[in-house]
Order: structure tokens, then sequence, then C-alpha cells
């Protein structure tokens, strides 16, 4: 018999705890003392985790939950945050339309960092909280995670978030994977963030992490395949709820930024779907319709959505405009300045509340490498109040202009799988 | 302004903490989450608290409660505990016969060591919760910590006990100097047991517990020396919680064994009272029945428990006599062993039940160093149900018969002041 004193004792004494503790952890995990999962969390986040231990824990968070049956060609993405990553909402559909399936769980943002789940619910109707049951039906869905896949996640990772205990590499692979594992996925591509406005800062970690995620993902089956991108300029020209959503309709139509399309072409490309016909021929696009059409959005509604987005989306209304102070060409966007501001705006969650302005956003009139005259406009942001001149200052100070002539590159810095 | 993630996220990277956040735990303890506490307790067991750490733990813990006035000749005792460490009650009336006053605070048995309360509580109409306005005007008494002293030390030591965080020296040092502060002592012996049945195992780690409390108490203001004792065998003849109070009155009545008077009075004479004459005049044992008469045990009682304990001392109806099985001079006395048979057999908490049977006991025929004869009787065991052959041969295990002469040792080891 196992009981938490002697869990804790042995990984407060770096053992390797056994498949056998995590099930008893996870199994039991809503009779548990609160202090005793924070002194577990904690245990873990010092002496770490082995892989094995990962990969254990993963199986007992998958195991503790419901699970959607596997299929041939179920496919999904997972990113682990950053600014303007509007990707996963380009994606789904698109690779519905080339005849995968996917069940996409997602999250809320965090932090400076979007979240896919607060993006969608921009839309009037659609809704993010399908049941276990009408997810197992759906071919195509970007759903919020339910009370009953890996329960034990949405308690540690609850405790993990007021503990200090989020960055620890097994258990976020832990957290991530066993969500994953439970759509029943054949193949996954993890987008791994690295760089200034990413939960990874630098390149070993986020290389740690992203080995750690492919290693325990095929230790439960999947084919996991990892790109590390950079993350320190924000992706695309629209950041926000509302914003992102019309930037996703642009590049549903083909017509989206090239950063942007790189990373969803190679998203699809690792999964073994080449999505550029399904965008250029339209039925991608159809594709995503259809998902806001089985996500509750009435046919008016995403009618008008996909021919003139800001007729429907929220957008908040008072527009600040930035005007570069000088000429040249842009080098560098600083997305933590800009993922921070939007947020504080109210396009995140700063504590405070829980209630999110879709509607506070921006809209980068120029991007990396792209020449610039002094008096032109820059950026613009759409915010619920005035923005005070700290603000712009801060966000003017955000976007580096250099007069030397700046190669763009991509943001693919490595793959692991 | 302070805030417990960031407080974890220092000590969970080794940070040293300030005054300032152990005073935020400390004062805000009732209120901050549990999985914080777990989290807390767990960085501090594993990363370790610095001198200067837990002397900051300590004066938070302190002032975050009520505490008595300081005054001259304000003595105290504390032990780490064992078996058989019955030294507390007959020391408390001794030094209050020598004219000091003596505000005890004391425990409940832990595992397999016996609790002075626990013991006292055999007596009947002892009262052990004492109120603070109570301990304030009583010269000299035994009772329990109430809610208003270090009440955050109450808090921690709950979470501590299930969260493998009890073996930590500075968490151990500021949970037993808060309270001890809390009393407003002049001078305090620490006696730190060391020693198979002890907490501490080996010299080394003793030595440690023993200067860390030294230099915190004197930090706190109060002239502290520690003993460290030998711990592997039981001191003196009887274990158990009625029983230790017989012996102490026999103690009292200057009839106590030699190894646990060697330890009452180096205890007291390191809190500067030679006790010998009032334990030779008996003023000792007048001092200890004006404590009980103070803590509401009627005279009728009093003078019967002194005159003849086990008229008055509940004692367990089944008695088990276990023989020599050879002859020669007795060399150990397994303390762990007899400790966690006498618990089991009720005389402490095993986990199911918070009842304890006060009767459950043993009586030691033969001490260290004494002959005994093949047949002769060792050791009476008084229980409530009948001891099964596995017990009586563990007991009997427990205990060494050599055939050569046994020099008897002093129990004291060290002295830190």
């Amino acid at each position: 018999m196992h009981s938490m004193p002697h869990i804790l004792e042995r990984k407060r004494d770096a053992e390797e705890l056994s498949k056998d503790e995590f099930d008893y952890i996870c199994e039991n995990i809503d009779s548990i003392p609160r202090e005793q999962l924070g002194a577990f969390l904690m245990a873990c986040q010092i002496n770490g985790l082995s892989e094995k231990e990962t990969s254990n824990l993963t199986h007992s968070m998958l195991n503790a939950g419901q699970k959607m049956n596997p299929e041939p060609n179920r496919v999904d993405k997972h990113s682990t945050g950053g600014v303007g990553d509007k990707m996963s909402i380009i994606l789904a559909p698109a690779l519905r339309a080339c005849g995968a399936i996917v069940p996409m769980l997602a999250g809320r943002g965090l932090a400076h960092t979007g979240g896919t789940i607060d993006k969608l619910e921009s839309i009037p109707g659609f809704n993010t909280g399908l049941t276990l049951d009408e997810m197992k039906s759906n071919p195509c869905f970007i759903s919020r995670q339910t009370e009953d896949i890996a329960p034990a996640d949405r308690i540690l990772y609850s405790i993990r978030d007021i503990t200090a205990t989020v960055p620890q590499i097994g258990l976020i692979t832990a957290s991530i994977i066993s969500k994953k594992a439970a759509e029943g996925l054949e193949r996954l591509i993890l987008d791994v963030k690295c760089g200034k406005a990413a939960f990874m800062k630098n390149h070993e970690d986020a290389k740690e992490l992203a080995k750690s995620m492919v290693a325990t993902g095929k230790s439960l089956g999947i084919n996991v395949t990892a790109q590390i991108t950079e993350m320190d300029n924000p992706i695309g020209n629209m950041f926000g709820n509302s914003h992102e959503i019309a930037e996703c309709i642009q590049c549903l139509k083909g017509e989206g930024p090239e950063d942007t399309m790189e990373l969803v072409y190679a998203q699809a490309d690792a999964l073994g779907f080449d999505i550029r016909s399904v965008i250029a021929d339209g039925s991608a696009l159809i594709e995503f319709q259809n998902m806001c059409m089985r996500q509750g959005v009435s046919e008016k509604i995403i009618s008008q959505l996909t021919s003139n987005p800001w007729s429907i989306l929220p957008r908040s209304e008072i527009t600040t405009h930035l005007n570069s102070n000088k000429s040249g060409f842009i080098s560098s966007i600083d997305a933590l300045i800009i993922g921070t501001i939007l947020c504080e705006l109210g396009a995140g969650r700063t504590g405070s509340s829980d209630e999110i302005q879709h509607g506070v956003g921006a809209i980068l009139h120029k991007n990396i490498g792209e020449y610039i005259s002094k008096g032109e406009n820059l950026l613009e942001i759409n915010s619920q109040t005035k923005l005070d001149s700290t603000l712009i200052e801060a966000l003017k100070s955000s976007i580096t202009i250099s007069t030397e002539k700046v190669e763009k590159s991509s943001r693919i810095i490595e793959i692991i799988s």
C-alpha cells in the first residue's frame, strides 16, 4: 500500500518514483490533502523528474480520466504559447479539409500569451465547452478540456500555478501530453516557442522540453514531432482576441502574412498533410465555417464573419495610432512588451478579473524587414480606455528601426522528432 | 508587498528569505492556501534554512502569537523525545522547590516516543489545558501549547507531519524555540536525544540540531545550553504513561534509578540550580503535589497518588512476565523496539485512533550492567490484550545479555552552550 507521506519522503530524497506511486496520486487526487500535493510538486520541481518518471506520470494522468478512441489520421497540434500565436485556428480546419480528424483541446491565455479558446470566444455563439460525447462524434473541433479528461492534471495545474512549480520540464510534459494522448491521436506536432516572449527563454531549455515531450508522446504510442520556433517577435500582424480571428480568416483566404503561413504549413507538413492547396482553393475556409457551425455559431453570423470579419467581431472603440519617428527598416518588435500591454488593457487576465475584453488588440502595419518612413503609421491599438503616455512610450520602444536593410529569417530554429 | 508565489520561487531557487517574508507567512498563516504551505515546507526541507533564516523564522513565529512576560529565574527544559524520557515531570517541581519559575509547555507522544502531556493525563483530574491567563499567574506548571502561543507553528507542524518535512534542522529549531521563547524564559536546557530510539540517530545530526537551537535561542536573548544524551537504551525502569508517573514519584522521593537522576541533576545544574537537597528533603515532592493541585487534581487523589501510586494510576490488567533465558550481565536494551511495541499496544497513537491506553506499560526488573540469572524475571508488560508470541519474541530480542561484566556509562555525550 502506498501513502503520500512515504511517496513525499522518497521524492524529497530524490529517489525515482514508480508507476504505481504516480497512479496512487492521480487516482486519489481528490482526496489527497492540498498541502501534500503542494509538497509533492515542489519536490518534483527541485529534484526533477527522470524521463521514466515523466512518462509514468503522464500515463497515470491519462489513465485516471476518460479518453477518446484512437483512429488513423487523428492528428493535433500544441503550442507552448506566444504572442500572435494563432496558427491552431487556421491549421485545424485546413487539416480537416485534407481529410484529417482534428480533436483539438485548447486552453485560455496565460499572462501575456494569448489563448486559442479566448480567441474563439470572440465569435458570437461559438461554444468552446463541448462535452466528451460531443467531441467523440465531431471530426474537427477546438474546445476546452473537460472535467473528465485528465482530471488529475486540472487539479495539479491549478496548484502548480500558485506554488512556483510551473517551470518543471517533467510536469509540463505530463500536463500537455496526458491531455493530447486522451484525444486518441495518431500524430502530434508540438510548437515549442523559444525567446523573450516564450515560456522557454533560451534554445537549451526549449530543446530539453521538446525532447521530453517527444519521448513521452512516443512512449504513449503517438508519432510526435516538435518544432522549436522563435518567439522574440510577435507572429503575424494582428494581436488580441478578435484581431487574431480576423487575421486567421485572412490566412484561410490565402491572404495571411508570410511568417504565420510559414509556421502553419510547416506544422501541417510535419503531420503528413500539405494544406497549401486547401488554403488556395477555399476548402479550408469552408471547413472553418463547418467547424463554427458544429460549435453553435449561426449560419448568418458565419457568413458575415468570413466576408467582413469586423462586422461581427467586437473591436474596442478607442483607436490610437503610433507613427514612426524615424525612417528605416523594422529590425525587431518586442512581443513581450506588446503582449503584456495588451493583457493589461484587457485582452488577457491580469489577476484582478477573469473577464477579458475580446475587442482589445493591435494591428501592426509594417513587419520585420519592411521599410517605414518617418511619420508613417506603424502600429494601431484598439482599447477600451485611452492610452496614457507611459504606455505609448513603452509601445514605441518595443519596435526597433534600423537604417540598414534587415534580412527576414525563418522562425523555425530546430526540429526534434 | 510580498506574495506567496514569489516567496516560493525564491525558496525554490535556494535564495535566502528575509525576516519580512517569514513575517508575511506567519502573520497570514490562516489565509495562505495549504498547497502553498506544503510547497514552502518542502522547499525549506530540500534547500535548507541558513542560521539567519532559522532565527528569523523563529522570531516571526514567536511574534505572530501571544507571549508570557520575561522575568529572572524563569526557566524551562525541552527534550527532543525518547523512551522512558520522564525527566520533565521530576525536574519542574524540583526547580520550583529551589525558587525557580517553571512555565513548561509540553507535547503529546509522537510515534514510539512518550509525551509529557499524555503521561500527566494518567493522573485523574490533571488539567493539561491551562489558558494563557492561568499560565501567567502560575509559578510552575506543565501544560499544552495554547491556540494563542505561536499559532503559525501549530499549523506548520500539522502540515510538516504529513508532508515528509519533519526532519529539517531549521524547521525543528523554529518550532521548539518559538514556543520556548513565548514562555518568557531567562534560561533553557535542551536535552537533544541521540541514538536508535531518538529522532536524531547519530551524533553529528544531534550536534547540528543542538547548535542550531542554542544559536537561535541566544538570538532571542535566552541563555540556552544543550546536552546531547544517549537514547539507544530506554531511560529508567518504567515505560508507558501511568508507569512513568509512578517512577517519577519514586524519583521525587529520592528512590529513582541512577540513569534517570543523572539526567535530571545535570539538567537542573545547567539551569543553575542544585536540586539534590530538595529531592532529599521532600520539598520537590511537595512542589509536585502543589503543581497537581493547581492543575485541578483533588487533595485526596494527590495524597493517595504519592503514597501508593498504583492505587490511583490506571494499570492494564493483563500482565506478561518475561524471564531471562540465560545468565549474564544486561548489556543493551533496544528502546526503539520497546517503545514501538508499547505504542502498538496502546500506550501511544498508531494512527488508527487518537485514544491512548494510559495503563499500558512495562517495568524493567534489571537494567544495564546488572546481573541476571537464567529464569529470573527480566521484564513485565501490562497490556489490554494478550501478547502474542511474535511480540514476546521481539521483546526478548530487544534485550542483550553478555557473559562479560558491562560498565555502565554516562548518558551525557556532549554539552553545547
